[in-house]
């Protein structure tokens, strides 16, 4: 999860140099924000700093972020011609100062950490791109699906190909695993996730050319654990809403699982923080494949003493479930 | 779900009268545009016209409600000494104007529909009282329930006993059902879930003085179904993320399940909101214990035809599901 932020001095200093586009459009700022949570707060996995919705952008799609509002697409995308004048050849190539943010952040951590890198999976990006902004009720993606499915599909389509080329590209450039993020795929009835979300998950899973590097696949509120279980991933994330040990029981240690601090944990004190971050751990219990982060983005007023405070709860507490249960 | 709201002319016209605080606080107009539904797209039961939040303006804080931003309280409630100063004696006889409401609503219905009440649970009042109006990621609330728990459990106690008494004056007034809504339960984690949502809910289905009436509990995203299972109530309300085949299979019959399509689905073509019931209907299976409705609030927009449309369907495709199974 994105761990680089606004609740970090060190990362206003640099963001004050630029907007939140140009940050991740300038390699050499990506990289050094990137960096900065393994200093501060001592994380033992770099997260590429980067947005989701820089591929629809990469599309010719007009895209405003401003942190405190939310991503802006001026002309969200609502019929098919739209769709088809999308700029779909050549997106990696127009994604080169990500490719060079990932070799500047290598070099930058020296391998002390490695280094992950992500994309948006094509649900949440269409869910963007049609919507042209955050959404409460979804109405306009999902009229728009149900009205022209085919127009839909051949939008996700064109995403899971960009995706599949975006994410082999970053994993050639240095990044050691990469990560799919669906943070709508949970707005879906069970049949309609299937048909517009965990298929094109599942294409892109089958494509990606891995070299070892692990794949975490995060589709946020999916009822379906079973399906999630089928992907050809290594690492399922979940949010905190869940307990990982029910998780971990259906999953039964086919793939790892990451997850699952709620953020807003962050806030409360102390003893809190140790206590939630024991019962995660122990509700996942003994044995190797849990990766303990946070079931989301850390947020903007997160008290950075508490996000440092954490990781060495992490830290020292996990020791013990390290070994297979006795 | 609410089923009047601004999809209807006739509501439009009402609702022009007065704001939407004045249309909840005025029997004549309230009563209205509750039966109003029943009319024109021929639901099979009447839902009071009302909000949530008249509790929190009942105990004295100020609520501004804007339809197409939602509700603010202009002072939040961010101490034990606010939470202590709310006026918790004389609730119910402060919100006698739903009490009127019912009455009238009752009278226009003469006996063709039952009426159904409900109430916010305490979980989803707190938030928005202590947020002030909708957020994102709760980290206010959360905030405020891990630095001070104690404060946050006498508030919460608080509302529960009014929950209580204010549910139990709607049964007496007429309301031939009621439902508790706890829209915002799914934001917690298992344990803080327990602690600060489901052990409210328990306390108040278990004083409700019921008569007969059954109980619905809409515990939106939770993810513990077993827990929801032991409350003291009649039926459970599902949202359309989930299956209602396998919802029906963990609860067994020991109740009855309400849902769950998609608001969105009312935005489709006809041939897909026909589909999309018959599958709604064909997991839940044969017999009885289904109440069909949508998994949420009707949304704005939604076309007055496709609604109606959606309504008979369920009348026509249910009749072959309504024995059991050979």
């Amino acid at each position: 999860m994105r761990q680089a932020g606004r609740y970090l001095p060190e990362y206003r200093a640099i963001r004050a140099k630029t907007d939140f586009l140009g940050l991740c459009k300038t390699p050499e700022l990506a990289s050094e924000v990137t960096v900065q949570p393994i200093d501060i707060i001592g994380v033992d996995a770099a997260i590429l700093f980067s947005d989701i919705l820089v591929i629809p952008e990469a599309m010719g799609m007009r895209l405003e972020v401003i942190e405190s509002k939310g991503p802006i697409f001026d002309t969200p995308l609502r019929s098919l011609e739209q769709i088809r004048n999308l700029k779909t050849e050549g997106v990696t190539e127009r994604l080169n100062y990500v490719i060079e943010a990932i070799k500047m952040t290598k070099e930058k951590l020296a391998n002390r950490v490695p280094l992950i890198g992500f994309s948006g999976a094509p649900w949440t990006l269409a869910c963007y791109m049609v919507e042209g902004k955050g959404s409460k009720s979804f109405d306009v993606i999902k009229s728009f699906v149900y009205n022209e499915p085919e127009a839909a599909h051949e939008l996700l389509q064109k995403l899971a190909d960009s995706v599949v080329d975006y994410l082999n590209a970053k994993i050639r450039a240095g990044c050691d695993a990469v990560q799919i993020f669906d943070t709508w795929a949970g707005i879906l009835s069970p049949w309609d996730c299937e048909e517009f979300s965990l298929r094109y998950i599942r294409y892109i899973c089958e494509r990606l050319e891995t070299n070892g590097s692990p794949v975490i696949v995060f589709a946020k509120g999916v009822d379906s654990m079973q399906k999630l279980t089928e992907l050809k991933c290594d690492v399922l994330g979940i949010d905190w809403t869940k307990d990982i040990g029910e998780i971990r029981a259906l999953v039964k240690d086919e793939k790892a699982i990451q997850g699952n601090l709620d953020p807003c944990v962050l806030f409360a004190p102390k003893e809190k923080i140790k206590i939630e971050t024991e019962k995660i751990l122990s509700r996942f219990g003994h044995g190797a494949g849990h990766i303990f982060n946070l079931g989301h983005g850390i947020l903007p007023k997160t008290p950075v003493e508490n996000a440092r405070y954490f990781v060495n709860c992490v830290k020292e507490l996990s020791i013990k479930y390290h070994n297979q249960k006795q």
